[in-house]
């Protein structure tokens, strides 16, 4: 028998750019969080399995206004970057990392401002929806570890990665691996740290080998983790191809592209997430999308720091996988919704360019522009397939990873008019409109994670 | 004696660019809401207007983590649309506008659903933190004066136009003034209308001619309603070079721009308020500055429908008057704190450019970015400077339009680090990360005017 039973109004995008509502559905979650059942209301089993969920008190029913959406995928955050989130944004990118992230990411080696710092992190990112959330921690191992545990601890799916750095030329004194050899030592106690956290089987936090990006890591260092890679089998994840300084910076020292320098390292597997990518000509799309690699797009840190827009359009047409990464804190927002917004706005200025002065033909790249269901697939299903993990919409198998947004929370700035507006309209209300304060209860795994004070379920 | 204090930190950007700090103030207000005084911590005569303004229950003291800003001020509003707000807008501007915009706003000849939209809309703006309006009403008068009253029942500083459109070819047959002089004439009738209801002596709420642009209006209704304007000594605001198919309208019917065209028919007049004008030229804005007319900059709508980004560095260096607008509805974002967010993105975009296979130097145009304070001077001062009111800063003798932000509310996305962050460093957090429910009490010529239910003051 399933040990929860969710009923109410369900929105997804289980395929890339069609919205799918689930109209007064019953969702059954079996004991291992994973949805076993999708009953549709006249059911002849209805009265049965809503019986006896009650009776064990497990049944949730949405309210009136309240309607149940996937968990948000968010495959880029710098964790240690959370007390700067909104801070510094107006420096240029040499200030803000010199002068600001380095020296706070340093601070992390004293584990009691890591912890409090990271507890406050994890709760507020699931109380924005952020259900899996794709961590780069910093280089302290037990700082990184302690990230993972809290994870675990609230009950976020995520993915965590000890900070590997140790070119002497890029990297500051204060703050880089002593050597290479060193820091493949600490990623691997790292990873097996949390494997062992975790456990093995279906683990709700993973490691991620996690090297900063090519300019910050030795050939040594490069070479060592490509090989941890393969030797446990372990997913990864860095920068790539972010910014005009950067490209230029590896295509010199190599002689070659970003994406071709880590697939030559081993560093370009199925599943490893690049973020950025906003410099990939097509061969690295092609390479990107034939390794089933992953890109988070991180519009928001784009508009900021990257000089230009990742061309989304290019890597949706091949297939690439894509997903949506807050950058935080590049990026200044925690809400993957606030990254729907971010990604229609990147690849609307895209379709349309920037420069009245020039012909229209001239301004922009035809055929940008994303729909909000795809810029809502991307937050959920596409962040999903990105990882390669079951999780994103309802479908049978797939993880209760899922949330509850109420129209009618105070503080709210979604406008319904139900003689107006059908649920399609609603739905795109929705990811235009919402907050953190519609958002009211938060599950992972079938289990709840978070829950609003004012909540009425 | 004033009749209200209030007391606590405040932060405002009194000159374009430069936030200051007013740490531990007392603000008097005197009976005409405006600001009479302004009292730092040690000034020898607080014990007694505390003493005093604590007798009449007129002191409010903000607590820790409490901050005063000025109120926010949106210089372009269609009222009407508000019920699609968030609605449609993966649609082309032309379904946009004749599937869903004309047919809502034809629905305001009902006097009843105008009321019931207007009431939730002002409300809404209100809690967003939004003391001054500019609104495009419907063509519709009694609904476009209820819309005034009802700005003036609930205490928010407005300024409303009756929208005049009547030009056969570009109107819908369900919607459209029946000719050019019905238009002029309703159009006084509101003018007076308006003027009854909210009193002539510093009124909060001011009539404004609204024709809509100029495709939409026949030569002698433009001509009419500059007449108007001067007779009348009335306000005018409008649509002004949106996007390339208006501009190429406008050239082709009067072989001018919509500046020159506006002010060959005595509309571009002192405080004339014009929503986006992307398309200006050099020229254009050269005039705009000399006739002392405002722009009403809607970054968000210019990434959905306007084909380009408006050069508001541009502007700003020919010193000319400039605004933030929301456009709702083809804004989705009813707030002007997401205003500056998207004021910053969209100059940021124009800045760096958006495709990265241009080399860097032609991808964008350099010099386009604005600060964080400069985007918050927009929202406030900028925008009382666009309309000719003592609004939008804390100097004697400014009116007292002011809100409380509260970093402590439930759902709040707004982090301080009280040991890591200075005052500057929270204006920012709180520019680019605080929402509606971080707003507890906003204010209007002294008067509260909207209070959250979890406020602690
Ligand atoms: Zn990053
Ligand atoms: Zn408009």
């Amino acid at each position: 028998m399933p040990i929860k039973v969710i009923s109410g109004t369900a929105l997804h995008t289980p395929t890339r750019g069609r919205l799918e509502v689930l109209e007064n559905v019953h969702i059954l979650v079996d004991e291992t969080g994973r949805i076993s059942e999708i009953l549709p209301s006249d059911h002849p089993r209805l009265a049965e399995v809503r019986a006896h969920a009650e009776a064990q008190g497990n049944l949730t029913e949405l309210q009136q206004g309240q309607f149940l959406l996937p968990g948000f995928v968010d495959l880029h955050i710098h964790a240690p970057q959370w007390p700067q989130l909104g801070k510094a944004l107006d420096a240029s990118l040499e200030v803000w990392l010199q002068k600001y992230t380095f020296p706070l990411e340093a601070r992390y080696s004293d584990l009691a401002f890591a912890r409090e710092v990271y507890e406050g992190l994890v709760e507020a990112l699931l109380a924005n929806g952020t259900t899996t959330a794709v961590y780069f921690a910093t280089i302290h191992l037990e700082a990184s570890l302690a990230l993972a545990e809290i994870c675990l601890t609230k009950g976020q799916r995520a993915l965590v990665g000890k900070v590997a750095m140790d070119d002497t030329g890029q990297c500051p004194d204060f703050y880089r691996d002593a050597d290479a050899s060193t820091a493949v030592n600490e990623t691997r106690a790292f990873i097996q740290g949390v494997r062992e956290l975790a456990g093995c089987e279906d683990p709700l936090v993973r490691p991620v080998i996690t090297p900063r990006f090519i300019p910050s890591c030795t050939d040594s260092l490069l070479e060592g983790l490509g090989n941890l890679a393969e030797q446990m089998d372990c997913l990864v994840q860095t920068h790539c191809s972010e910014s005009d300084w950067e490209s230029r910076f590896v295509q010199e020292r190599f002689g070659a592209s970003d994406t071709a320098v880590l697939s030559r390292f081993g560093l370009l597997r199925q599943n490893t997430i690049l973020a950025h990518s906003n410099f990939v000509s097509d061969e690295d799309l092609t390479a990107i999308q034939h390794k089933g690699a992953a890109i988070a797009h991180c519009p928001l840190s784009n508009f900021y720091f990257a000089n230009a827009v990742f061309p989304l359009r290019a890597a949706l047409d091949k297939n690439v996988h894509v997903g949506l990464g807050s950058d935080i804190s590049a990026g200044h927002s925690p809400s993957i919704l606030d990254g729907c917004r971010h990604a229609l706005l990147a690849s609307r200025a895209r379709q349309s360019g920037i420069d009245p002065r020039l012909p229209p033909d001239e301004r922009g790249i035809s055929g940008s522009a994303v729909s909000i269901p795809e810029a809502f697939w991307l937050a959920t299903a596409g962040g999903g397939e990105a990882l390669g993990l079951p999780i994103g919409k309802f479908v049978l198998g797939y993880k209760f990873d899922a949330l509850v947004l109420d129209l009618n929370t105070p503080g709210s700035n979604v406008g319904w008019f139900p003689n107006l507006d059908t649920l399609e309209d609603l739905f795109q209300k929705l990811v235009l409109n919402a907050t953190r304060s519609n958002i009211v209860m938060v599950w992972v795994d079938g289990a709840i994670v978070a829950r609003s004070p004012s909540i009425h379920l």
